[in-house]
């Protein structure tokens, strides 16, 4: 298949979470236009079903569709766990989840220890992450566990300190006795909170984040497609959001590594 | 105003949280029908705009107002305190928040010591409660506190333990030293975490949660635009969500006090 090498690529997340990704995407692809959508009005995923995930995820793909997108960037786990194969049979472009990009960057780094999966309950009640690594490694012991409180306490702003370390080691004790050598961080708020799950689990415990490799596994597709953008004029960066946007530009920020110079509020309620 | 008095009364609130003034109706107003709609596929409220959350409430409202309600109670306080004066406006019947009643029995539960409100940010961020309590008392001292992690702990089922008593100290241990004698549960979640707040507080500061009070409102206002239903056959009382109905059922029920036999899922996205 011939890509188009024109249109931005589109990324949609629950809300500004995914920016992780879009930063990965940005320096590693510097070229390439962008439209970021992150549906504020209806954040979180992670605690919804599945049905109601994907209803979402079909508005938004088909919001990003309008705008001319050559590829869709399905930023959030819960989203890329639920609603790839939906996505995928809707749109008339290709379509890249971080499931498949994280599961196969753990399965780069573990060396045979076994590999942890963290995410949002519906993420993890999904199987996705442990379909794919099994897929990949029948092998591979997989261990999963979904830890509910981690995305609120990234979005207070609580990522040092005596509550977080508390939670971290409730949900991460049995990684850290059980003895994995990876730990998938399947949700882009995960990160934030790097420095508490990595003092749980221990230093000999790997922690992968899917934003690099969905970057890298994004990068090779359009290579393959020749649907790279030519180097030229330099790329633009559009965001929206479904809430008012100046929470989303200010937070946004921090996740993203550079300044939201505006975002425009939207109306996926169709 | 001469109120019908045929029509269930209708209640309606992001989530589970309300069923705790659901309970409170039930007890207070054997009689009465009653349609309960929680909003499942969007919450929570209490993180988002104004804006967002007065649409949705505008959408909800009128989803019951078709099923023939003659009464809408607001269960949820981030809702009263953004969306009254739009329900108020758009609706054909009375329309019942919990701040003010909730700021009502404060002011009568306090002995000149000052009133504590916490609260979702939204709630806070209102100013609702602070500007019921100085409107009807403008002498008390008034201190409010936004507490984001309370929902996700009481979601989570976390409401004993280290980690929400840890939380609660981080929230409330102003509150402590500052001396109110009165703390209001601005959320229809935070009785569920009653516990570990009393802890924090101590023991000379009233809890205060709006579902009885609010029932009484609703009571007094039936009686004197003579809407209460008759007594007569046994009341319905019928259940309504956005997202898929199975955890609403399981998780509702420990909200209730009884079992809710079924939920219909419905959407509202128009």
């Amino acid at each position: 298949m011939r890509q188009s090498s024109h249109g931005p690529i589109g990324v949609f997340d629950s809300g500004v979470g995914g920016l992780t990704v879009l930063k990965a995407l940005m320096e590693r692809l510097p070229h390439e236009s962008t439209l970021y959508l992150g549906d504020t009005a209806r954040v979180p995923y992670g605690t919804k079903s599945g049905e109601v995930v994907t209803r979402y995820s079909l508005k938004n793909a088909q919001f990003l569709l309008e705008k001319g997108i050559k590829l869709l960037v399905v930023a959030c786990n819960t989203a890329s766990a639920v609603a790839l194969p939906a996505l995928a049979a809707a749109l008339p472009v290709p379509v890249m989840g971080v499931i498949a990009p994280g599961a196969q960057a753990a399965l780069r780094r573990t060396k045979g220890g076994g590999v942890g999966v963290i995410g949002t309950p519906g993420t993890i009640r999904s199987g996705a992450y442990q379909r794919e690594l099994q897929r990949a490694d029948p092998h591979v012991p997989v261990k999963a566990r979904a830890c509910p409180l981690f995305v609120p306490l990234a979005e207070e702003g609580w990522t040092q300190g005596d509550v977080p370390a508390l939670v971290a080691r409730e949900y991460l004790a049995d990684f850290a006795r059980e003895g994995v050598d990876t730990l998938v961080l399947g949700c882009t708020h995960y990160p934030l909170l790097k420095d508490v799950i990595a003092q749980v689990v221990g230093p000999r415990v790997a922690l992968v984040d899917s934003a690099e490799a969905t970057a890298e596994a994004v990068a090779a597709l359009l290579e393959r497609t020749q649907g790279l953008a030519p180097p030229g004029p330099a790329p633009v960066h559009g965001y929206f959001v479904t809430d008012v946007p100046e929470r989303f530009v200010e937070v946004g920020a921090r996740f993203l590594g550079r300044p939201i110079a505006s975002a425009e509020q939207v109306d996926l309620s169709f």
